[in-house]
């Protein structure tokens, strides 16, 4: 499945509020307004019900993480070819709450490239950010852990961070796409996040935690919209 | 779903022999094998995989890992309560390509039993089994590292491991059951483990790499049949 | 060198206070009161101090940490040969600071053993100190570390802990000896650990960020004088 | 302690030929060729001697790894203050026995940068050559890990790795020198690094486990010398 940008990406992280049933839900309602508006919504649900929502619905579904290994005997190992296996367009990596390594990120990025899968790398400061385009992904999506959660909009409260990681990337790899993360909630937040170069915007809790979920990601795509 | 023993558990890995499609057809398999022999075979596919086919299968569904941490903000984490939501029986913690800490078992395991769901935890020599035991998982399953794989049966090469492990289970902690595992083939090697006073085994390429996955199962189970 | 109980180990983790030339003179503070009183006071300095300490004082000194690999290729790893080499009596395992596996505790332990280092190991609950005590170390510690660094002593705040730990030992591996740790401050911290079954105490911020590192220790020791 | 290019950089890993009196040895052969030739030998001794063997020798003295935390409540964790109150001039980070996250090497070479301790990074292709490179430490040093030990030079045997990462850190960050490892053993393995473009050598097994330190490291410097 191709991404067209701008992208909106939901992360379900370990949330209860989006495990199981209740994952493939939030999946579904992505997808409706994904159809209605023509916005690409990607989610990354919980590894475990990866295959599940994969075959259920057709909007780009992630994996919020791989291992660095090939197929083989690495029990409790996320493969980049189960991810593939399972229905999946790409993979997160390198999110604040499951760093890997730089040579891990090299290895992964470059096999997901082989096999066709689209990975997003997650970092923190713009110097970071330039390292991981050094890697080649398809995008990276900076997100300052300090902001994460809290609500508090990294395009706005933090605009230099997203702007010096721009425009790092473009000096070292303009091939690569920015995405910015943390603390996102609102379509303002989204607008910021667009107007700072960015392609798109990488998102949990503001959705997931939401008590109407159409209701959050139609606010979110609406700056989108034409 | 409870667990009837002896058991069999088959260990998917990162196989691409079992990854996706082919995944949940081995599930079948086993399924089918366990429905007309009465024997229980439980399956722990990729977790990419494990609410697919616990959706589609009616026998025991393992996770092969699991993280010890609540659900929340853990990106590419799984939790015990996706696990369950999953649709899985339980989990496998600490196989030794995959190992944990002690107190990461102690706190799954005392959740696991919260919740509801069983937990097979492995360990490589008598010693790390009584340690293990100690925190009273439903199972421990000793796997002496260096026969994985090999085809060479615990069951046969390490009596002394399997029988030392026993003893000292009994000893630290009676309620928490045996099994083995590592180079576990044929029915032979199956008899062997429960003549030790194991209640079944643990094994991934004997069955996965299989050519005929019908035959090497039920190859398996042969001597547990009255 | 024998450690002779009961035993106060000063833990001087990764405190500025007590780095470099002053790691070396808290060593030396710790040695005059253990020569003064006759109480054993063993000091775990930062690694990078370990053998410049260890050949300048005549008290126990313990690494803070091991590694489990052998001698050889393994940049940026902490043998337990090299801790020998650097002329450390022991080394302490599974700090909550610094958790290893249970397979690497079995190692570390079985290895010390030969070649005549002494272990301590941390834990944090009383089935955890039972699990550990399984591997045969010479020392379990106990402490929770939600009380670490709090001041709020574990043998008063938490004695049902320690107890629980000191029964569970008894029963699982009665040769090994149980030390108790987390908010040790005073003589009176340590009058109380002792009664509840223990052979000394393990602290660090207590000491360490002390004023006056001698009226610290002094004060300690006190009640463990005839 | 300032570093003049070229550097040679003994690695003693955790080898037992150069830990404790052994290592402190050969520092001393290390100190003995460099003031007698006036080329810059650096040793980054086991961690547990580094400030015995750094008060005791005037050339460079690095430490093989530091963990990315500052002073505290942090045990068995070397921090670059400790590094720096034991004397040393500067860190190793990153070598493929000991590998940490780009979000950490970014922190611990900004660090570095701040209290004064020079940072060699170690890399495996030139892509993650370069994204460490965007990191800004004073140094990178690209080893293809599957020659580290074998005697077999990346100079000669992987001209193309060392070169593409001398290009790509030249467009990345010019500012960052750029050494090479992996295999090297002889003089004409480090003037091969030196046409390369690299400002010298890191190599480890090729000296510690010479049977004639004095020699092999002689060996080593002769093409430096005019």
């Amino acid at each position: 499945m191709e991404i067209k940008y701008p992208l909106v990406l939901i992360n379900f992280k370990a949330y209860s509020q989006a495990s199981g049933k209740k994952g493939l839900e939030l999946a579904k309602v992505a997808e409706k307004i994904s159809k209605d508006t023509g916005i690409t919504i990607a989610v990354a649900p919980q590894v475990t019900d990866l295959a599940l929502i994969a075959s259920r619905v057709e909007i780009p579904v992630f994996s919020q993480h791989a291992d660095a290994v090939d197929p083989g005997s690495h029990t409790g190992h996320i493969t980049l070819e189960a991810i593939k296996d399972a229905g999946a367009t790409g993979t997160m990596l390198n999110h604040s709450e499951r760093r890997i390594r730089a040579d891990q990120v090299d290895f992964l990025v470059k096999k997901a490239r082989k096999i066709g899968l689209v990975t997003v790398v997650c970092t923190n400061t713009p110097e970071v950010t330039a390292a991981m385009a050094a890697l080649g992904p398809n995008m990276v999506a900076i997100e300052p852990p300090e902001l994460i959660g809290t609500g508090i909009p990294v395009s706005k409260a933090k605009p230099e961070v997203v702007l010096g990681s721009v425009e790092l990337v473009k000096k070292v790899n303009p091939d690569v796409k920015v995405l910015c993360g943390a603390g996102i909630t609102t379509g303002d937040d989204v607008a910021a996040a667009l107007k700072l170069g960015t392609v798109g915007v990488l998102l949990a809790s503001g959705v997931v935690k939401a008590k109407n979920w159409e209701e959050a990601i139609l606010n979110l795509v609406k700056p989108l919209l034409k």
